[in-house]
């Protein structure tokens, strides 16, 4: 890269700072970039670390030392994503979502990459001080979710099958009951998916008693892998508290009511807002 | 938000443009969310431009009159694609990720949020100058892929399912001959989740004979939408050319050959970087 004008190298480190969340990058490694002194650089960065933090864009970690330099970690302050949610409730509870089985139609949402992008930061922000190394969901719908989180975190994901794929090698499968259906179903996930040990953070877009998450968390312990922590986008309130499977998760959003007759939904903020 | 210094207000418009691509933003309103000259904005937009465009970060697209502004479109040069595509063409090569029937292990590659960011910027380069107004993929392995080059190019994305789930409402199903099974299968898309007259982009992981995506256009074709683009991230170089159902697509990779034997094959750049 020729040398740059410190505005401009402020331009360029913003952007090689924002492409790479959660990486350790030395200050050696910005100054043989930029062809700068190190004292330029720190110069750069602590402006960068100024607007990141200040305007709630994420924080700018400095690490002292031979091995030291800087990581950026997106995050998104309680009082901007309460805002954003709340949006998000008010698309929910439009009256067309309401399925029959009290389900809600939520898959237009799921496809809409800013929505994903502020969800992703959301639970980012949320688990960004646990141990993951990996972030797993289940087929279909919380796949973009996942990997919206991965994006913040740069850290990988698995998804795990409903069925077991030929082109995927050999797998372990567990079965599982669905609140949905209340039947027995398989998922699976490939042997050489997920190594031994990991630290798991499991992702998932619905919640009602907790079944499919609860499969996922017995898939885990088959690879003796631990559960970093749960994440759902929507937990249904319909479900009374003896019933739910698990305790320990952040929701994002919760529904409720849903009356069938009128079509009508509640959703409010998760337990995530209710600390 | 508070008046900024310069060189502040250089890295809050650069994450500020980043975080939005494909969106138009008017001078206007870059000039009151910073307290700040139009002309002042102006100079900034034009050193953030010059940095993105000379280091291939992305294109600055300046409007001018009264609805005028800048969009900020992500690309990447076709050079450094392709030193990327070769590293991801030998990693493909590692023989453990030979499958039976020919096929390759790359589920732990497409959870790389790394790997997916540069193959969506990859995509969105590629189709940047077409009308697109959704991105659709059939479940599972195509879907990371789909929203990499969505979040590149701002626009949602609709999942094809290979069944038909409760949760979705009214559904159009077609039938189809997948490559891999040669058995006929269903897919199928909720009702509500493509308006009709759509341009759409088919984003796939693999594709042999192409069944699968002959499948999602002949379901587009319910849907009274049109293809705007097919992208492949590898193709299978081991079909016979009469064989293949399409031919108007992009291919990242292609993989050449197989030994079954010796668990060896062969991957090279693919059809985007042979025009």
């Amino acid at each position: 890269m020729k040398k740059l004008k410190r505005s401009s190298r402020l331009v360029e480190m913003t952007q090689y700072l924002l492409t790479r969340p959660h990486t350790l990058i030395s200050l050696t490694a910005f100054a043989d970039r930029y062809q700068s002194a190190k004292s330029s650089i720190s110069e750069d960065l602590a402006i960068i670390k100024e607007v990141f933090e200040e305007e709630g864009i994420g924080e700018l970690q400095t690490l002292a030392g031979a091995a030291g330099g800087v990581k950026y970690m997106p995050f998104m302050r309680e009082s901007a994503a309460l805002d954003i949610m709340k949006k998000i409730c008010l698309k929910l509870e439009q009256p067309d979502r309401v399925l029959p089985g009290g389900y809600l139609y939520m898959t237009d949402m799921l496809g809409q990459p800013e929505l994903l992008a502020d969800v992703g930061r959301m639970f980012a922000t949320a688990f960004s001080h646990r141990k993951i190394d990996v972030i797993m969901t289940v087929e279909t719908k919380g796949i973009p979710l996942a990997y919206a989180t991965a994006a913040c975190l740069n850290i990988p994901v698995v998804i795990v099958r409903r069925d077991n794929k030929v082109t995927e090698g050999s797998a372990v499968s567990i079965n599982y009951v669905s609140g949905s259906t209340k039947r027995i179903q398989t998922m699976s996930l490939a042997r050489r998916a997920l190594k031994e040990q990991s630290h798991v953070l499991i992702i998932d877009d619905f919640m009602k008693v907790g079944g499919t998450i609860q499969g996922m968390m017995d898939l885990l312990y088959e690879f003796k892998a631990t559960v970093a922590g749960v994440g759902v986008f929507v937990e249904s309130g319909e479900v009374e508290l003896e019933e739910r499977l698990l305790e320990d998760y952040i929701s994002l959003a919760k529904l409720t009511a849903v009356d069938m007759k009128t079509k009508q939904s509640t959703v409010i903020p998760g337990n995530y807002f209710h600390k």
